[in-house]
């Protein structure tokens, strides 16, 4: 049903102001790009190592497993290298009522990366109408000459990795990440994620084409198990490799078949080093954050110190290397772990090693079970409770209210014997750690915001990110756009009309949106979208919707003069 | 019901085993004195602030709070001051069956004031059956003439300030923690806890008399509100002020009688300062603890920015003198507090301010309510939410399962309109910031444990743990004891013989422990209890309990040929 003008406009208002209002999209203030760092690099190579989801109380836990079965007094982590904090804090976003008072991925990790605050959900663009992309210290680095790489054990097209080479407005949109993978020129690709490469006849998400031969021509060596990863030669320019069709598997759940963070790292450590210029290299431990996600205390547990362990290998070759800065953080926390549960002053560490495979794998065989005999018998072989109760059973099949279901039901029992609690399924607030070795350190101490990290790591490798993120902005605009019935893609014209410099005008008495370029200028009766171009008709049409009026790509090329066109896979225009 | 001595003794272990074994203990390793510090002193005063149950995630709300309704984007704490995070764990102890991965106020004050981990409970005393007293800095600082205080809005017998001038092995013990102080020469004292100094007759907890006519007679100045505090001369030399019964009212309900933590803090400023050798001073806000307990986010959040506003005291204070260092930490997080609950990325801190009074206030007025009308004009009174539903209506009247009761499910109902969680009403395990100002902040960067706040604190201000260890050692001991139906007061053989260089050995074949020290012997017939005096039979009797046997105190003033008595207010052995 369509709203009558009057409802659109209400009385005094200006449809501009309409405009930027009546959608409740909040438009916040763009973050100028960072300014160009002037000091000398103090480092050759940047390595930045995430943990996603890892609060301060996961750090804690593999820690207390660690004393308890690995016969180590401390984290690796722990070993002098820990510097501060970071703010995790997003922005009001353009999807979702969120205030950004708890981040996702996407937002945190683009402030990690770009040193910009933004909505969650963006990967590496601004906030509002019309987002600008903004460059990360990866994009940067490669106008240097550096290497670059990204390794991850979640999907490599997951928010994490994407914020470092791509831009798009929604997460979800990770076919158009892989595509800019592609032209990105980054040399190293080691995650899971290949559903977004591959068609549906080859259990993928694609409906173009396989594009693995598109970067085999390229010429990146793949590799889709760990034989693959032990061959490619550390002299390939580029390699992508991709072990899992979605996330790789938990630490507990893998086969030999499948390659460890670890040794990821230090394949992608191989190549990149080979580079003289130096490198930049992201890896993540993406599984952190699903254990969280899901409460599976045991499991997240053994991805932290797989996390450990990686951080190692890191340090190892930092030390050795005598030229790289490292840098560790989280994007968030996950869960509301607490160690500790009601009012028991205690912590069952004993059990925290029992469990063989994590939910994830367990979650099929519980859908099986039939009787409380089989659950008692599935939990048994997991992790060794042979006494559960009957409310136990009950909360097992029954599920834990999420959609988790039986597995969701299974990690509260556990948790609960554990002596430890969560207060949900998402992320939550709190400051997470920043750990560092090398130049870094200093630039990251204290109270840091998230953003600090990619400020601090452009400028110990002496990395122009202004430059990055203005090359990026010349050519790119990411407008929220509608498609409309006949298949026509509309877009905002304030907001667009704003970021082309064009002036806008209201004239109430003939209820006329007037936009207008030096000369050339534009009339839309909105109550029709009927445009005259320069006083005559034209064939374009806007649309009123909501309160919003909107206009094709075709009326801002007429403007400005400009040849813009519609990139409906990466969901932005290009400008030139 | 006796058990026979078969059940007791076993067949081939010796009594001495089963004196340690039977009864679960665990006897952890005595940690020793920590070495004298070598260097010299860095400060000339050094002030220990606490916030007690101050966790990462009470950081970050009370950041909220500020950035929304303060108009400030930090807290004074993250102008630059944090360091490092600290462990808190404890050890396995005596009176429960925790494994010291959750540790209590007492273990962890014990930590940060003498630099030795011990059980949860302990109030400056060593791990195991005869504990040992540690010298604190404070009582370090004293011997070197520096002047000293103790400031909190808990008790002032609580147990984060007792660790510094006292010694039990077991926190509940006030009365005794109030007569210690008397003894200390500590020079201010201020907080609540009035009831452990006066008797019955006076709404007080003593059976003896009220002891503030000897505080005053030993030169202490009283006051007992904020008239008497601003009363106090800064030349006074010695303070004691008690400013409520229990603990000081939260911030949100506070009349003009009571005083501020940061007017108790400037106060204790001024006197201490006077004195021409430096000073410690240890500043706890003890309430953000009571309120994670209650899980009222909205009055931790107020205690939280009331520590924050005594940090700036505190450190305004340190920058003008030039000469004092500065640490904050806390002992645990209290209640397993997230920001975000459930899967929403959300915090609503819109509301964060709109809570007139805490629970403790609230709890007296919910009691009262008869109908869910009355509940919900209560509510809506106190924190303006209108629509209350009938489930939570039901929940504030029923309860939330714990003894905060009604006002347990008045928390409940409030968190999760905040979106903030809680696991429970007791303490939890993460790690805790520490912060620092001054030359200690070299000292305790990166990750310490929470003893190394106390060896660090020494060592700024250059005093000696282990001499003030060593010398309360030499006169005191704190053992496990019994007291018999005849009002007896009996000791552990096993233990307290280990604790005086007693030799103690068992024959099977006559079921007798021998205790002897050079040529004094004492044997002692299992089975009757019946004691032989260097062959003679002695009027000394003893006791089997638990697999354990239990001597009166003058067969060890026999054996080691001393005059030690028994203190049993303080419930330790007095050497001398």
């Amino acid at each position: 049903m369509k709203k009558s003008l009057k409802q659109i406009m209400g009385s005094g208002l200006t449809l501009s102001l309409l405009a930027l209002n009546v959608a409740g999209v909040a438009t916040a203030a763009e973050t100028t790009p960072s300014s160009v760092p002037a000091a000398p690099a103090q480092s050759k190579n940047l390595i930045v190592l995430i943990g996603d989801g890892m609060g301060p109380a996961e750090v804690t836990a593999a820690r207390y497993y660690s004393k308890k079965f690995l016969n180590k007094d401390r984290l690796e982590l722990d070993g002098g290298y820990y510097v501060g904090k970071a703010t995790t804090y997003s922005q009001a976003g353009p999807y979702t009522s969120e205030s950004g008072a708890v981040t996702d991925s996407a937002a945190a990790a683009t402030a990690f990366s770009t040193g910009n605050k933004t909505y969650n959900n963006a990967i590496s663009v601004s906030n509002g109408d019309v987002a600008k992309p903004f460059g990360s210290i990866i994009e940067a680095a490669m106008k240097q000459g550096k290497a670059t790489g990204l390794v991850t054990t979640d999907s490599i097209v997951g928010a994490t990795p994407a914020v470092w080479a791509s831009h798009v407005r929604q997460r979800s949109n990770q076919n158009a990440i892989a595509s800019q993978y592609l032209a990105s020129g980054v040399n190293v690709f080691f995650g899971g994620g290949k559903v977004n490469f591959v068609t549906k006849d080859e259990k993928g998400k694609r409906t173009d084409k396989n594009i693995i031969p598109d970067f085999e021509a390229k010429g990146y060596t793949t590799a889709f198990d760990k034989k693959g990863l032990d061959a490619i030669p550390a002299t390939a320019d580029h390699a992508l490799g991709l072990f899992a069709l979605n996330e790789i598997p938990y630490v507990l759940d893998r086969d030999e078949n499948t390659p460890s963070l670890p040794q990821l790292t230090q394949k992608a450590l191989d190549i990149l080093s080979q580079n003289k210029d130096g490198f930049v290299l992201m890896v993540e431990q993406g599984r952190i954050d699903h254990a969280g996600h899901a409460n599976d205390l045991p499991a997240n547990i053994q991805e932290m110190l797989e996390l450990d362990a990686t951080f190692k290998t890191l340090v190892d070759f930092a030390k050795k290397d005598g030229n790289t800065s490292v840098v560790v953080t989280a994007d968030h926390e996950t869960g509301g772990l607490s160690l500790g549960i009601n009012n028991v002053y205690e912590l069952n560490v004993d059990l925290f090693n029992k469990q063989k495979h994590s939910y994830e794998y367990l979650d099929a065989i519980l859908k099986t079970a039939q009787t409380a005999d089989d659950v008692r018998k599935i939990v048994a072989d997991n992790i060794g409770f042979t006494d559960l109760s009957d409310e136990e059973i009950a909360l097992i099949l029954k599920g834990d209210g999420s959609s988790y279901g039986r597995a969701g039901g299974y990690n509260a029992v556990v948790s609960k014997r554990l002596a430890v609690g969560w207060t949900g399924h998402g992320h939550t607030g709190v400051d997470v750690g920043v750990w560092a070795y090398g130049p870094i350190a200093s630039l990251v101490k204290g109270d840091v915001d998230n953003t600090d990290i990619a400020k601090s790591g452009a400028k110990v490798i002496g990395v122009d990110l202004a430059a990055a993120t203005k090359e990026l902005q010349d050519k790119y605009l990411y407008p929220l756009f509608k498609v409309t019935r006949d298949n026509k893609t509309l877009f905002t014209a304030k907001s667009l009309a704003e970021a082309l410099d064009i002036q806008v005008a209201w004239d109430e008495a003939t209820k006329t949106v007037t936009l207008s370029k030096g000369s050339e200028k534009l009339s839309v009766l909105v109550e029709t979208g009927a445009i005259t171009e320069n006083g005559t008709a034209s064939t374009l049409v806007g649309q009123v919707d909501n309160g919003k009026l909107y206009l094709p790509l075709e009326a801002f090329n007429k403007l400005t003069g400009k040849t813009m066109t519609w990139d409906s896979v990466n969901e932005r225009i290009v400008k030139n």
